[in-house]
């Protein structure tokens, strides 16, 4: 039988991968504080976007079946070598399974060799909030404390929280197509310590907000958003415009705002901007985070930021759980990898595993 | 604490995946014997072969550093997903590491969701002979029953006892420039019912041999055999040639050889033909095995199989261990993936497990 130890990461063991499953993952978020990980989430999502030029980027690795998609999404800053698996799939949710599920890998560059394996469903909610609060902390106008959420399924309360921990958001109105999605947003930010209003239309949800997050799961193009609803100096921070055929916002908003995004040839295709021309400017956000071009400019300028999720920021995370794993030991070392003691020897590593009672594997 | 259950795989357990460890690997193979095990990937592989046309092809996705490349294999049969993660690393032997590590994931199209992880450094081994073994069972001439095999390193046993289980081999005459290699590969196979010579030169191992094995760890373009070596009427199966820059066999033999490859995009790139013009003919086996072309037309003929390792390999030996994980319990239930009753209610799942004692994750 292997063996599954716990805390058992000593550099001889090259043959076991820590893994963070989701149990772990859920313990790790309560035994560092959900605001606490958000906003290290972000230093570490932020430190990555200004070496950015560094990466290793390429679109992610797809594949299309009629009901849905399969990612890889792979990037490496030399040093470490990350990817995600990650679906897609509408009709999960008809069937009691989740629309998207993901998990990623760690490996050492100058090895190969795998160095964490972990749950990314958890972690990517946690990634993308900690992503929208990390921009609009460059981009919402000065004194932002007020956000809409328009879209209260799995993302929203995560959303909520990031951006109190990292912009000092104070107050959050809710609203969606479903009461019931808003009234389980609203439960679960009950004791949060953040002011949440419930409300009946989108138009009620953005009053009195400087940013509107908007985060549904229409499949088609959609309007959470129409022109006339979206005033000057607001930061929107749109979320659910991430696929082909898949937006949010009217046209008219995009032409009045400032566009910033993650890795251009993926937003073209995935993000709000597949409705412009394929040449309309958009800012890229690390040149923001470098200081390289500026963000926000003035108090009445709309700044948007058309979010469609990179491997970067994935990449980022899981570097953060990884410098966590020995002051929280909340892994198992997994027997992932073969270790003969003479790498020729792999048949002889096998033989010498023979029970007892059979002599050979003949 | 998650908990790792073996023999766990009910239905509603779909956020467990389960996971075969080396350990659990070491085991099925004494469990089915390594033979029959051979024997029953030779099968899977030759299946999906026969079914070439609908897998969904693509290059490997490859991140190349100075020292290596970590390389992701993706394909689908439209049904089920799989991909191989594997690196090469030749400088790791020196650092006691292993040059290639690997493992597998398997995932159902229709949902997105992984239904198998897998190690497949010694899944790989198997699956490369297997594929050997099945391709000459096509190619080799009539009644071949004597391998000479070449470089004597880790595939040396795996190749050896693929030819015997499927193709009936008697007789295995070993050759390696390191002396200790070949005793190790002798003393490997002492056990395993089959008639050993060792040798002093490649010359004296092809003596009688009707099926010559390349398999080399030579990094720059070698010449393990010589033109003048090579008689009318044997099957080649080169292993050994398998990136750019890394060959065994002199060109004048790949000018008299009727040349079969698994995936020519990926071969003239990787194989002995890089060494040939990009328009140089070679036959797909995948026609052969279907009956489209012909394989060995005449025992004057040199077949030549130029094997590199193609993600459709992986992907059958993956299907065939994801066969075995009910009859045999080898296999861990792997807690991968977050499974809310609620799809939409992520953060609540993340809430309830909190500990007791603090009531709040804020």
């Amino acid at each position: 039988m292997s063996t599954f130890k716990p805390n058992d990461l000593t550099p001889s063991d090259k043959a076991l991968v820590p893994f963070v499953s989701v149990d772990h993952m859920m313990q790790l978020i309560h035994r560092i504080g959900i605001e606490t990980m958000l906003r290290g989430l972000a230093e570490y999502i932020e430190h990555d976007f200004a070496r950015w030029e560094l990466f290793d980027k390429t679109p992610r690795v797809a594949s299309h079946s009629e009901v849905g998609v399969i990612e890889l999404m792979p990037t490496s800053d030399g040093e470490m070598y990350g990817f995600k698996y990650v679906n897609g799939h509408p009709k999960n949710t008809s069937e009691g399974l989740q629309t998207v599920t993901a998990f990623g890998l760690l490996a050492d560059v100058d090895t190969g060799y795998p160095v964490l394996l972990s749950e990314m469903t958890l972690l990517t909610a946690l990634r993308t909030a900690a992503t929208s609060a990390m921009v609009a902390k460059h981009l919402a106008p000065k004194g932002a404390d007020t956000m809409a959420m328009i879209g209260n399924g799995a993302q929203s309360e995560f959303q909520t929280l990031a951006m109190k921990a990292i912009c000092g958001l104070k107050s959050v109105r809710l609203f969606d197509s479903d009461p019931a999605a808003t009234i389980k947003c609203a439960r679960n930010l009950k004791s949060q310590d953040i002011d949440v209003v419930t409300c009946a239309s989108p138009e009620e949800a953005i009053e009195g907000a400087q940013i509107l997050t908007t985060c549904t799961a229409d499949k088609q193009n959609a309007t959470i958003l129409s022109d006339n609803m979206v005033g000057s100096g607001v930061h929107i921070n749109a979320i659910g415009g991430d696929c082909p055929g898949k937006t949010e916002l009217a046209t008219g908003i995009l032409q009045r705002s400032d566009i910033f995004v993650e890795y251009p040839p993926q937003t073209r295709i995935e993000g709000e901007i597949q409705q412009l021309d394929a040449d309309h400017p958009v800012t890229e956000l690390w040149q923001v985070i470098t200081g390289a071009v500026p963000g926000r400019t003035s108090q009445q300028q709309i700044t948007l930021f058309d979010s469609v999720g990179f491997a970067i920021e994935d990449f980022s995370a899981l570097r953060y759980v990884r410098d966590q794993l020995e002051k929280t030991g909340l892994y198992h070392a997994l027997d992932l990898l073969a270790d003969p003691d003479n790498p020729r020897d792999l048949f002889g590593m096998l033989q010498r595993a023979a029970p007892a009672a059979a002599p050979s594997a003949a």
